[in-house]
Protein backbone atom coordinates (compact mmCIF):
# COMPACT_ATOMS: atom_id res chain seq x y z
CA UNK A 1 0.00 0.00 0.00
CA UNK A 2 1.61 3.28 -1.12
CA UNK A 3 0.69 6.89 0.29
CA UNK A 4 -0.49 8.91 -2.60
CA UNK A 5 -1.08 12.58 -2.16
CA UNK A 6 -3.19 14.38 -4.96
CA UNK A 7 -3.06 17.99 -4.67
CA UNK A 8 -5.44 19.55 -7.94
CA UNK A 9 -4.74 23.10 -9.09
CA UNK A 10 -5.20 25.32 -12.15
CA UNK A 11 -1.45 25.66 -12.51
CA UNK A 12 -2.87 28.92 -14.29
CA UNK A 13 0.61 29.18 -13.92
CA UNK A 14 2.40 26.96 -11.65
CA UNK A 15 3.92 28.87 -9.24
CA UNK A 16 6.32 28.95 -6.04
CA UNK A 17 3.76 28.77 -3.82
CA UNK A 18 2.47 25.21 -5.43
CA UNK A 19 6.61 24.50 -5.04
CA UNK A 20 5.77 25.25 -1.28
CA UNK A 21 3.24 23.17 -0.70
CA UNK A 22 4.76 20.35 -2.63
CA UNK A 23 7.50 20.51 -1.27
CA UNK A 24 5.84 19.57 1.88
CA UNK A 25 4.63 16.51 0.89
CA UNK A 26 7.97 15.04 0.77
CA UNK A 27 6.59 11.83 3.28
CA UNK A 28 4.44 10.35 0.57
CA UNK A 29 5.12 7.33 -1.57
CA UNK A 30 3.59 9.68 -4.47
CA UNK A 31 2.17 12.86 -5.13
CA UNK A 32 0.02 13.40 -8.21
CA UNK A 33 -0.26 16.82 -9.64
CA UNK A 34 -3.26 17.40 -11.48
CA UNK A 35 -4.54 20.43 -13.90
CA UNK A 36 -7.66 20.93 -13.45
CA UNK A 37 -9.50 20.38 -17.18
CA UNK A 38 -12.15 22.93 -16.00
CA UNK A 39 -12.79 24.72 -13.25
CA UNK A 40 -15.44 25.02 -10.87
CA UNK A 41 -15.41 28.29 -9.88
CA UNK A 42 -15.26 29.11 -13.73
CA UNK A 43 -11.85 30.86 -13.65
CA UNK A 44 -10.40 32.30 -16.84
CA UNK A 45 -7.67 29.86 -17.68
CA UNK A 46 -5.02 29.18 -20.61
CA UNK A 47 -6.11 26.01 -22.22
CA UNK A 48 -5.03 22.94 -20.46
CA UNK A 49 -2.72 21.49 -22.80
CA UNK A 50 -0.45 24.66 -22.38
CA UNK A 51 -1.20 24.06 -18.71
CA UNK A 52 -0.17 20.57 -19.02
CA UNK A 53 3.13 21.68 -20.66
CA UNK A 54 4.05 24.41 -18.29
CA UNK A 55 3.36 21.59 -15.11
CA UNK A 56 5.92 18.98 -17.04
CA UNK A 57 8.34 21.90 -17.30
CA UNK A 58 7.52 22.70 -13.34
CA UNK A 59 8.40 19.16 -12.39
CA UNK A 60 11.58 18.73 -13.83
CA UNK A 61 12.24 22.29 -12.08
CA UNK A 62 11.33 20.42 -8.77
CA UNK A 63 14.14 17.53 -8.61
CA UNK A 64 11.56 15.25 -6.65
CA UNK A 65 11.80 11.96 -7.46
CA UNK A 66 7.93 11.36 -6.07
CA UNK A 67 6.17 14.03 -8.02
CA UNK A 68 4.28 13.38 -11.08
CA UNK A 69 1.42 15.06 -13.50
CA UNK A 70 -1.87 12.86 -13.52
CA UNK A 71 -3.84 12.61 -16.60
CA UNK A 72 -7.28 11.41 -14.95
CA UNK A 73 -8.85 14.36 -14.97
CA UNK A 74 -8.67 14.09 -19.25
CA UNK A 75 -10.05 10.76 -18.92
CA UNK A 76 -12.98 11.93 -16.57
CA UNK A 77 -13.97 15.33 -18.44
CA UNK A 78 -17.22 15.77 -19.84
CA UNK A 79 -17.64 18.93 -21.69
CA UNK A 80 -19.53 21.65 -20.10
CA UNK A 81 -19.41 19.67 -17.11
CA UNK A 82 -16.76 19.71 -13.98
CA UNK A 83 -14.75 16.82 -12.69
CA UNK A 84 -15.58 17.24 -9.46
CA UNK A 85 -13.20 15.69 -6.51
CA UNK A 86 -15.29 12.78 -5.73
CA UNK A 87 -15.19 11.55 -9.61
CA UNK A 88 -11.17 12.10 -9.10
CA UNK A 89 -10.71 9.90 -6.38
CA UNK A 90 -13.53 7.33 -7.00
CA UNK A 91 -11.51 7.04 -10.42
CA UNK A 92 -7.86 7.00 -8.93
CA UNK A 93 -8.64 4.29 -5.89
CA UNK A 94 -10.43 2.27 -9.09
CA UNK A 95 -7.20 1.81 -10.21
CA UNK A 96 -5.20 1.61 -7.55
CA UNK A 97 -7.51 -0.09 -5.27
CA UNK A 98 -4.27 -0.96 -3.00
CA UNK A 99 -3.40 3.13 -2.09
CA UNK A 100 -4.57 5.19 0.15
CA UNK A 101 -5.53 8.57 -1.01
CA UNK A 102 -4.82 11.94 0.34
CA UNK A 103 -6.04 14.77 -0.86
CA UNK A 104 -4.64 18.09 -0.82
CA UNK A 105 -6.46 21.63 -0.37
CA UNK A 106 -5.09 24.94 0.13
CA UNK A 107 -6.67 26.76 3.39
CA UNK A 108 -9.13 28.71 1.31
CA UNK A 109 -10.74 25.59 -0.21
CA UNK A 110 -10.91 24.42 3.42
CA UNK A 111 -13.33 26.51 4.99
CA UNK A 112 -15.24 25.62 1.76
CA UNK A 113 -15.35 21.94 2.01
CA UNK A 114 -18.80 21.39 2.93
CA UNK A 115 -19.83 22.65 -0.37
CA UNK A 116 -17.84 20.62 -2.88
CA UNK A 117 -20.34 17.62 -4.13
CA UNK A 118 -20.41 14.29 -1.76
CA UNK A 119 -17.75 16.51 0.40
CA UNK A 120 -18.94 14.08 3.53
CA UNK A 121 -18.69 10.96 1.70
CA UNK A 122 -15.21 12.34 0.16
CA UNK A 123 -14.24 12.46 3.88
CA UNK A 124 -15.38 9.05 4.78
CA UNK A 125 -13.33 7.43 2.35
CA UNK A 126 -10.08 9.56 1.99
CA UNK A 127 -8.06 11.91 4.28
CA UNK A 128 -8.72 15.58 3.40
CA UNK A 129 -5.45 17.69 3.90
CA UNK A 130 -4.82 21.52 4.05
CA UNK A 131 -1.38 22.45 3.75
CA UNK A 132 -0.38 26.22 4.58
CA UNK A 133 1.52 28.30 2.02
CA UNK A 134 4.57 28.67 3.26
CA UNK A 135 5.30 30.99 0.03
CA UNK A 136 2.90 33.50 -0.70
CA UNK A 137 2.95 33.21 -4.09
CA UNK A 138 -0.45 33.21 -6.54
CA UNK A 139 -0.95 32.35 -9.94
CA UNK A 140 -2.41 35.76 -10.44
CA UNK A 141 0.53 38.04 -9.45
CA UNK A 142 2.56 35.75 -12.52
CA UNK A 143 -0.34 36.85 -14.62
CA UNK A 144 -0.37 40.32 -13.62
CA UNK A 145 3.48 41.06 -13.95
CA UNK A 146 3.55 39.39 -17.37
CA UNK A 147 0.66 41.60 -18.45
CA UNK A 148 2.94 44.62 -16.94
CA UNK A 149 6.18 43.18 -18.54
CA UNK A 150 7.74 42.98 -15.41
CA UNK A 151 9.96 40.05 -14.30
CA UNK A 152 8.44 36.79 -12.65
CA UNK A 153 11.62 35.03 -12.17
CA UNK A 154 11.27 35.25 -8.19
CA UNK A 155 7.71 34.01 -8.41
CA UNK A 156 7.87 30.85 -10.70
CA UNK A 157 10.86 28.23 -11.63
CA UNK A 158 13.15 28.86 -14.16
CA UNK A 159 11.45 26.61 -16.62
CA UNK A 160 8.26 27.85 -16.40
CA UNK A 161 9.64 31.39 -16.51
CA UNK A 162 11.64 30.90 -19.41
CA UNK A 163 8.32 29.24 -20.85
CA UNK A 164 6.07 31.79 -20.29
CA UNK A 165 8.96 34.54 -21.18
CA UNK A 166 9.16 32.85 -24.94
CA UNK A 167 5.44 31.81 -24.91
CA UNK A 168 4.03 35.26 -23.64
CA UNK A 169 0.54 34.46 -22.37
CA UNK A 170 -1.84 37.05 -20.65
CA UNK A 171 0.66 39.65 -22.61
CA UNK B 1 13.17 18.04 9.87
CA UNK B 2 10.82 15.35 10.74
CA UNK B 3 7.18 15.23 9.65
CA UNK B 4 5.17 15.05 13.07
CA UNK B 5 1.14 13.90 13.39
CA UNK B 6 -0.75 15.16 15.87
CA UNK B 7 -3.21 13.87 16.98
CA UNK B 8 -5.32 14.87 20.01
CA UNK B 9 -8.97 13.55 21.29
CA UNK B 10 -10.30 12.45 24.80
CA UNK B 11 -9.53 8.81 24.05
CA UNK B 12 -12.21 8.17 26.84
CA UNK B 13 -11.61 5.32 26.02
CA UNK B 14 -9.44 4.56 23.61
CA UNK B 15 -11.39 2.53 20.72
CA UNK B 16 -10.64 0.46 17.48
CA UNK B 17 -11.80 3.71 15.98
CA UNK B 18 -8.24 5.61 17.20
CA UNK B 19 -6.48 2.72 16.15
CA UNK B 20 -7.63 2.99 12.61
CA UNK B 21 -7.14 6.61 12.16
CA UNK B 22 -3.41 6.09 13.65
CA UNK B 23 -2.78 2.97 11.14
CA UNK B 24 -3.19 5.69 8.42
CA UNK B 25 -0.25 7.61 9.41
CA UNK B 26 2.46 5.44 9.11
CA UNK B 27 4.26 7.96 6.42
CA UNK B 28 4.54 10.19 9.41
CA UNK B 29 8.33 10.16 11.49
CA UNK B 30 6.11 10.53 14.28
CA UNK B 31 2.67 10.38 15.71
CA UNK B 32 2.19 12.06 19.11
CA UNK B 33 -1.42 10.97 20.94
CA UNK B 34 -2.61 13.78 22.93
CA UNK B 35 -5.47 12.75 25.45
CA UNK B 36 -7.09 16.01 26.10
CA UNK B 37 -6.93 17.30 29.34
CA UNK B 38 -10.07 19.57 29.37
CA UNK B 39 -12.60 19.14 26.91
CA UNK B 40 -13.79 22.35 24.36
CA UNK B 41 -16.95 21.30 24.26
CA UNK B 42 -17.58 20.39 27.68
CA UNK B 43 -17.85 16.01 27.51
CA UNK B 44 -18.00 14.18 30.74
CA UNK B 45 -14.46 12.05 31.10
CA UNK B 46 -12.37 9.93 33.30
CA UNK B 47 -10.21 11.56 35.11
CA UNK B 48 -7.17 12.72 32.62
CA UNK B 49 -4.29 10.24 34.84
CA UNK B 50 -6.25 7.41 34.09
CA UNK B 51 -6.88 8.07 30.22
CA UNK B 52 -3.10 8.39 30.16
CA UNK B 53 -2.44 5.03 31.61
CA UNK B 54 -5.14 3.68 29.07
CA UNK B 55 -3.65 5.76 26.18
CA UNK B 56 0.02 3.59 26.87
CA UNK B 57 -1.35 0.48 27.17
CA UNK B 58 -3.38 1.25 23.72
CA UNK B 59 0.17 2.15 22.33
CA UNK B 60 1.85 -0.86 23.75
CA UNK B 61 -1.15 -3.40 21.67
CA UNK B 62 -0.42 -0.85 18.54
CA UNK B 63 3.10 -2.24 18.03
CA UNK B 64 3.74 1.17 16.24
CA UNK B 65 7.22 2.28 17.06
CA UNK B 66 6.70 5.82 15.61
CA UNK B 67 3.71 6.26 18.34
CA UNK B 68 3.88 7.99 21.25
CA UNK B 69 2.22 10.18 23.95
CA UNK B 70 2.59 13.93 24.15
CA UNK B 71 2.59 15.68 27.49
CA UNK B 72 2.18 18.68 25.61
CA UNK B 73 -1.92 19.59 26.95
CA UNK B 74 -0.66 19.07 31.06
CA UNK B 75 2.41 21.65 30.36
CA UNK B 76 -0.01 24.24 29.13
CA UNK B 77 -3.43 23.30 31.21
CA UNK B 78 -4.73 26.47 33.11
CA UNK B 79 -7.52 25.18 36.13
CA UNK B 80 -10.89 26.35 34.19
CA UNK B 81 -9.30 27.22 30.31
CA UNK B 82 -9.45 25.19 27.72
CA UNK B 83 -6.15 23.85 25.89
CA UNK B 84 -7.12 25.35 22.46
CA UNK B 85 -5.08 23.23 18.95
CA UNK B 86 -3.70 26.76 18.49
CA UNK B 87 -1.93 26.86 21.54
CA UNK B 88 -0.75 23.39 21.24
CA UNK B 89 0.82 23.60 17.79
CA UNK B 90 2.59 26.49 18.90
CA UNK B 91 4.22 24.93 21.83
CA UNK B 92 5.28 21.73 20.13
CA UNK B 93 6.64 23.73 17.04
CA UNK B 94 8.43 26.27 19.72
CA UNK B 95 9.77 23.07 21.14
CA UNK B 96 11.00 21.45 17.95
CA UNK B 97 11.27 24.77 15.21
CA UNK B 98 12.92 22.45 12.95
CA UNK B 99 10.13 19.86 12.87
CA UNK B 100 7.03 19.76 10.24
CA UNK B 101 3.66 19.35 12.02
CA UNK B 102 0.47 18.22 11.08
CA UNK B 103 -2.97 18.50 13.35
CA UNK B 104 -4.95 15.06 12.67
CA UNK B 105 -8.99 15.77 13.10
CA UNK B 106 -11.69 13.39 12.39
CA UNK B 107 -14.56 14.36 9.99
CA UNK B 108 -16.43 15.67 12.36
CA UNK B 109 -14.54 18.41 13.82
CA UNK B 110 -13.12 19.03 10.18
CA UNK B 111 -16.72 20.72 8.87
CA UNK B 112 -16.22 22.89 12.26
CA UNK B 113 -12.88 23.75 12.01
CA UNK B 114 -13.40 27.21 11.30
CA UNK B 115 -15.27 27.37 14.72
CA UNK B 116 -11.58 26.82 16.18
CA UNK B 117 -9.66 29.60 18.07
CA UNK B 118 -7.62 31.20 15.34
CA UNK B 119 -8.74 28.92 12.73
CA UNK B 120 -7.08 30.56 10.08
CA UNK B 121 -3.78 31.19 11.40
CA UNK B 122 -3.58 27.53 12.14
CA UNK B 123 -4.29 26.96 8.80
CA UNK B 124 -1.47 29.65 7.58
CA UNK B 125 1.14 27.50 10.02
CA UNK B 126 0.32 23.88 10.26
CA UNK B 127 -1.11 21.37 7.95
CA UNK B 128 -4.33 19.80 8.78
CA UNK B 129 -5.37 16.72 8.13
CA UNK B 130 -8.62 14.85 8.35
CA UNK B 131 -8.70 10.91 8.11
CA UNK B 132 -11.35 9.00 7.38
CA UNK B 133 -12.86 6.82 10.49
CA UNK B 134 -12.12 3.19 8.56
CA UNK B 135 -13.20 1.85 11.63
CA UNK B 136 -16.59 2.86 13.12
CA UNK B 137 -16.19 2.46 16.70
CA UNK B 138 -16.61 5.35 18.80
CA UNK B 139 -15.86 5.77 22.61
CA UNK B 140 -19.25 5.81 23.58
CA UNK B 141 -20.16 2.77 22.02
CA UNK B 142 -17.65 1.45 24.72
CA UNK B 143 -19.13 3.43 27.47
CA UNK B 144 -22.19 1.78 26.94
CA UNK B 145 -21.46 -1.90 26.29
CA UNK B 146 -19.79 -1.58 29.53
CA UNK B 147 -22.58 0.00 31.34
CA UNK B 148 -24.53 -3.01 30.19
CA UNK B 149 -22.00 -5.93 31.02
CA UNK B 150 -21.50 -6.19 27.65
CA UNK B 151 -18.43 -7.68 25.85
CA UNK B 152 -15.66 -4.79 24.29
CA UNK B 153 -13.02 -7.17 22.69
CA UNK B 154 -14.42 -6.36 19.46
CA UNK B 155 -13.95 -2.61 20.17
CA UNK B 156 -10.74 -1.59 21.69
CA UNK B 157 -7.52 -3.03 21.77
CA UNK B 158 -6.72 -6.50 24.49
CA UNK B 159 -4.40 -4.52 27.03
CA UNK B 160 -7.04 -1.37 27.11
CA UNK B 161 -9.86 -4.23 27.56
CA UNK B 162 -8.28 -5.83 30.35
CA UNK B 163 -8.01 -2.30 32.31
CA UNK B 164 -11.41 -1.64 31.71
CA UNK B 165 -12.37 -5.11 32.80
CA UNK B 166 -10.24 -4.58 35.75
CA UNK B 167 -11.50 -1.26 36.49
CA UNK B 168 -14.74 -1.13 35.82
CA UNK B 169 -15.20 2.39 34.59
CA UNK B 170 -19.07 3.47 33.59
CA UNK B 171 -20.20 0.40 35.27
Amino acid sequence: MKKIAVFGSAFNPPSLGHKSVIESLSHFDQVLLLPSVAHAWGKQMLDYETRCEMVDLFIQDLNMSNVVRSKVEETLYQPGENVTTYAVLSELQSNRPQDDFTFVIGPDNFFKFAAFYNAELILSRWSVMACPEKVKVRSTMIRDKLTNGESISDLTTPLVNAFLQKHGAWE
